[in-house]
């Protein structure tokens, strides 16, 4: 029972993004990390949501992707969560979705711009949508290589995984993390609802511009960091 | 009792499709083929969903179109079925909707094109609409004729129906199928949703490209055919 | 107890378009003519539909719209209902909602287009919107003009009322009806229904050309009329 | 027990909030002034919607700012409504959301333009969004800045709070009040479903042009003033 912890958290992702509206059929996975060992916990592969339970939930090695415990084969995106477990050291969860409005942006190949409080309450700079992959990329370790390239766009960008904790893989869909499961999933549901009004916004206005730089750091700084004054602490 | 079974399974996909949100009022319908036997289920013409049983399916012959059991009148679009069950022997389930987007598309005699992997999980290529049918196929034997401009449309294009398990009739709607009921009722659920992300990825990007084809062939094979490692087996 | 019977037929009505979600807050009402005697059964004003009980329904003659039965003051629209039953002799409900899409297509001032077989089935022909109302017609009285104003726009086009069971209020939203109750809340479901499919049938192709009549005569024909073979008899 | 009945009715104003589907995650809050006291009873700040009770809620001083009774720290928000409070003597009650369309006519800085009646029933003129906010305002007392910024709203453009009662707040998100905290929760309500109703309005007609303005004080005053005849009263 050593890895009972982590299961029911990545059990209790998995159920919160279905809850939440972010997935249709079994199109998403959730994961969470083990802050002492170099494991983390992921949905069986392609098992309803309606069947999943918690013992289910199949324990995999951050640095050699084999399974640990458990007796279903993990997520065919294993390997995508673990390289990015791998190279982003502070975060605890991860969850994947094809959120309808995040795949829109993924598929338009296009960042989410960043147009309000909503988003800088959550995300402080727009949300990076990556290259295309490279038919070498795809046709090699592809979903390993989906980490990787998510790590390049961060790093190309120099941008922190814990400020922007989500991103849209080109032509798929989103990808969102933070310190724990629950805030994973917290992050993804942000980064739906953001993908959704910055698709409205600019039906109602095409030539809009980003929100004030002044305006989205004060929103995202009340919430985040030492000077954080939203909540109860 | 000879078609119990291929009537449960027809009336638990006209259930699913509802509970799915692709139905309003009673347009939809849903048919099972027969494994061994030249004949298919299929709910009654403009029965409420609310009343449908189990029992209350129509067997119909496939060569002839005659009800071969059941008391009341099978759908309307049953020659279509017929004719599509006639001409694609690999498919054995079918459902056909009047789902939101993918009418849109039909109404907009669009294909819904291939932009990511959500569409590429489940459809290799594009989703076609159908030609217009002519002022003389609607004149005649009109529902039957629906079938053979479906038939004819993968034909033209050179479609396999379980690589592409859906179209669009121009100015109608959807209808989408699969080696079974639920697999059929899969591929209306997902017709839908990859219909809704085009359309709003159009919106986020008007010059949208298709995806890469490395990157939809490799989804594609991932969930089907001898090199599949998606799910538990 | 006279117009018990109405008056529950007019109740399941009010309820049967909050439950199809076509009302916010109390922005609906429904009314179901006496076949035999010349009033009709009408929600009262600005009640909440939480509250709404089948013997609050206040009967009203159409003739002078003054109150035959019941306690509460009628719908502020009550005087609309009237006119249209006093013109259109072969209705027995009416549906008056503020539903999202009908609403759009009001406020724009534009027809909704007939693009496709859903729409054919219940609207033989595009949906019409009125003209913008005068002035003096506003200033005067309003209500009873809002239903001499449908009526202008029903004769100006030829349109036979059962036809098209349906219109738009310039800048104001939708009126429904048919044979009866029931007919009267499907019409109303499916104007909402057509309007969203029109709506995004434009984003998909905004070149879009309406439906071949052809198609559209059979499909309404297939269902209305001495040659209907849709539903059970 | 002096502001139990405040608490009740602002936590009441918060629930419905969020079973009006307003509210996403902890993005919302809702307020009621004692209209006897310069207090009033506000949401604490950054609790689940799932844990809230009625005595959690903080009462606070509308002149000085500070906490008059409860345990929690108040919403990040509650200067901004002290501010409405101070400003607009007329109103006791204060909605905040990120609702979605409400949302979106703010990022893209657009009023929410006057095209029909729903919007007229509750609103007499176009809905306002606010000027950005100066790097200084925001740099300073932010929220009570905000407030300050939406009263200079009103003020430039003439308009009485209880006209019009809501305000998008640029690049962030709808304020809206009433009399009490159910009318203002109404007014939230309304708020979202006219910027949603004239998003698509847009998108059936991109040259649409405002509601005639003898229809919508038609309206208006149908439902507010003297003259007022909707309801039962």
């Amino acid at each position: 029972m050593k890895y009972e912890k982590i299961k029911t958290q990545a059990y209790a992702a998995n159920v919160q993004i279905v809850d939440a509206g972010l997935v249709l059929l079994t199109w998403g996975n959730a994961s969470v990390r083990d802050p002492g060992e170099e494991v983390f916990a992921i949905k069986p592969s392609g098992v309803s949501y309606r069947d999943l339970k918690a013992d289910m939930m199949v324990v995999v090695s951050i640095e050699s992707g084999e399974v640990v415990e458990g007796e279903l084969r993990p997520s065919s995106d294993t390997p995508t969560h673990a390289e990015l477990y791998r190279r982003f050291r502070q975060i605890g969860g991860i969850v994947h979705t094809h959120s309808n409005y995040a795949v829109a942006f993924a598929q338009a190949r296009r960042d989410i711009p960043l147009l309000g409080t909503t988003h800088a309450d959550h995300f402080r700079f727009p949300i990076p949508v990556t290259r295309d992959m490279t038919d070498c990329e795809v046709e090699g370790a592809y979903e390993k290589n989906t980490g990787a390239l998510i790590v390049e766009t961060f790093e190309k960008r120099s941008l922190d995984p814990l400020a922007v904790p989500g991103v849209l893989v080109a032509s798929h869909g989103p990808f969102a993390w933070g310190r724990d499961g629950r805030s994973a999933v917290e992050n993804a549901i942000v980064l739906e609802a953001v993908a959704r009004m910055a698709c409205e916004s600019r039906l109602v206005n095409p030539d809009i511009l980003p929100a004030p730089a002044c305006l989205t750091e004060k929103h995202f700084l009340r919430k985040h960091g030492p000077g954080a004054y939203y909540g109860q602490q």
